[in-house]
């Protein structure tokens, strides 16, 4: 049997049992769901169990835990380590799901929950091209180790550490990723760089007490109004961020790379049309995939302060708060970026209010060299399946803890993405399209074939 | 017995009778206590029967209901129109509560409960003065009429039409109300003049979709950086209102109006030390009393959009959403200063974003001359119990209502209020002092027998 029947004839089978992982709502920002992140984990290993895989182990961290399985019966060939992760997003607003986050749904062909394509759906298909190549061929070419974390969504804050406490076990000869997309549907691509991160959250504060608009309005300073006139003065009236140092290390545009990224024949006209915007926005003299993929952002994640209820409330609130996040490129250093953050609220906070940042994530943007012939194989691996090879691009996200992967176990890192952009990652109704699951899991076994 | 013993004789019975009703969670803003506002209707309208008053009538209005009370047996007397209102400001953030809103609490001498000072507490000093003369004189020396609604803190949305519809039953000499503050402790005033009112909620609107700042990060416009961007236009870096036309029909300060208000003797230092405030901040050229109580303002009471919760969320939010409300003096127009902002925020709209306005409240400011017989003698009333004359002030809050009373009933309205500025009326932790709760008895009976 063709593994194209093989996936075909197990293809409601795997995704019930997708879904079944889908509807643990492991959401790692919120400690509520810390017994959710457990029951994901364990459910993957049993998983990973049931696929054929070895040494399954779910080792604890300072955080959530990291499952970990291996299947090393191919002496003299390469050791490829497959990493991704079991833990989503938070989800609401809830009011905009067309049908509940946790209980997932297919429609016109995509299955609708969060995970779904960020990354549970994505790690689910190296897991079962795994199983078929094992089932059908009763070995795999390579070895594979497994390495899943429960702490992307909130910047990997324990995987460093784990990476290097565990050297000799992840020790690989490149490491493969699936948390990327397709250029769009049909056209496979491969990421060469991806944004680094780090985010602040400032909360202003003013009097001891919110106080009435009538007795004080007009004479003591509103936590609200500071807050937004500190935000306004992040960026210039072009859209550029206005914070001093905060394009140090971000390099010029070389008019290959701008070739480059032209390759790719977006048509901003129909990304502003199928995002229902009136106009796209950015800095001035990029175009949208330069600015995604070659230039840092500064964006607003969270605002609010005050009476957010029904009706009106004539307060003058004591307090405001805001949740920021810097994506960055090329040699922008996140601590520096931060701290010249945090120094520019400082310097311009209005008298009578003050200003406290707290310092969050902190991570490097990742660069990796296409030429390298493990990416070159999976160029050809998508080609195969889908009838065109990949391109190499550069995406704007980031994972943050692809450049320790990297640096940690000195190996190139293959992002071999396989959801697509419009699939509301990050936002209400998140979903995967099943022609990548499909596809995808294809990609995956003449990948593995290949090396 | 005097009515001093009268009133400490029954002090606790009295406070224990207040409690009862500030325990009703009668907040008009929220559809959800719809019932409670009825709640607080109906225990107002027993305790008015018990008082001895007469034709006790809880009218249905398009809102809430209006509570009506009178007791007429005084011929050739003038006839004084008590109102007040008996529905409560909202009560978040409830966290910063010392006790819970309405579970009163008396500390230090002060009664804590959501409405204890504004309004429940104030009209209750009325009820309890009536019954007072009532049981002590069997009868009273001058006709009172009581008006208490349910709609105060939500702009007395049904009340003009009250007023309108009932202007023969209302008809009165004298409108006396009790819903602001002593200048500070143990100094009474008068409050001959008060802001006017308007509000209006704002949205902004980007993409069709919340959106990864991964993705689309630098590329698409953030409906939080667009509206914190057109809140900041709203006022310059002085603090001064920025919206063409703002100032349109506010009075110049008049070097005796200047005077008047410096009477006051308010020590700025002590006010900001009490606020908890490093300064404050207002618009330039003027004192702390002339910003609050002859000088416009606008307020963002409100700010909301994107992530809220626990940790970070890489979203670019599709919508943000803000709430202002705007304090006016002398003759501004509170249609003509809605429609000036709107006219504003529509012209600074960053590209790809879209605002709406939606225009809520509006009241005229207010103001009556202090040399009218009524204020005189009310004036008066407050020395012989406080053993000081109350000063005529204007104060910065607003009661929308009272332009209305002057204009349909034609009468002067007499605002003999008992709060504190500290007792953060619309804020955590609201609370009356009970010195003005007794000497605010005594203050009420002595003016019904002035008159």
């Amino acid at each position: 049997m063709s593994y194209t029947a093989y996936f075909e004839s197990r293809r409601e089978e795997h995704l019930n049992e997708l879904s079944e992982w889908l509807r643990i709502p492991s959401i790692s920002a919120l400690s509520a769901h810390k017994p959710d992140i457990q029951a994901a984990a364990e459910w993957l290993s049993k998983t990973l169990n049931q696929a054929g895989l070895e040494h399954v182990t779910i080792h604890p961290t300072g955080g959530h835990p990291v499952v970990y399985a291996d299947y090393l019966h191919a002496p003299g060939k390469p050791t490829l380590l497959v990493y991704g992760h079991y833990d989503v997003q938070p989800v609401d607003p809830l009011n905009l799901w067309t049908t509940p986050p946790f209980e997932p749904n297919i429609r016109d062909g995509k299955l609708y929950a969060r995970g779904a394509t960020d990354d549970k759906g994505q790690v689910f298909l190296h897991i079962k091209a795994l199983e078929a190549v094992l089932k059908t061929e009763g070995t795999l070419p390579v070895n594979v180790k497994l390495c899943i974390e429960g702490e992307e969504e909130i910047g990997s804050v324990h995987l460093t550490d784990f990476l290097e406490a565990n050297k000799e076990l992840l020790a690989a000869d490149a490491v493969l990723v699936s948390d990327t997309s397709l250029l769009e549907r049909g056209r496979p691509a491969i990421c060469t760089g991806l944004r680094g991160l780090c985010s602040l959250e400032v909360d202003v504060t003013t009097a001891a007490t919110d106080l009435h608009s009538g007795s004080y309005g007009g004479a003591v300073p509103n936590a609200l109004h500071a807050l937004v006139s500190l935000l306004t003065s992040l960026h210039d009236d072009k859209g550029r961020v206005a914070v001093e140092g905060f394009y140090e290390g971000v390099p010029e545009l070389s008019p290959m790379m701008r070739e480059e990224f032209a390759k790719q024949g977006l048509d901003e006209e129909k990304i502003r049309e199928s995002l229902g915007l009136s106009a796209l926005y950015g800095e001035e003299g990029y175009t949208f995939v330069e600015r995604v993929g070659a230039r840092p952002t500064l964006e607003l994640n969270g605002v609010y302060g005050g009476f957010q209820g029904e009706g009106s409330k004539t307060v003058i609130p004591k307090e405001a708060h805001a949740k920021i996040t810097c994506r960055l490129v090329g040699d922008q250093n996140p601590q520096k970026v931060l701290d010249a953050i945090e120094a520019h609220l400082k310097a311009r906070i209005q008298p009578g209010a003050e200003v406290h940042v707290r310092q969050m994530e902190k991570a490097f943007a990742f660069n990796i060299d296409p030429s390298n012939e493990f990416l070159q194989l999976a160029a050809d691996a998508y080609g195969k399946v889908y009838g065109t090879r990949a391109l190499f691009t550069k995406d704007g996200g980031s994972i943050p803890i692809m450049e320790s992967f990297s640096r940690i176990l000195q190996a190139p890192v293959v992002l071999m993405g396989f959801g697509l952009d419009d699939e509301n990652l990050h936002a209400p109704d998140e979903h995967f399209n099943l022609e990548n699951f499909d596809k995808g899991l294809l990609t995956i076994v003449e990948y593995l074939k290949s090396l």
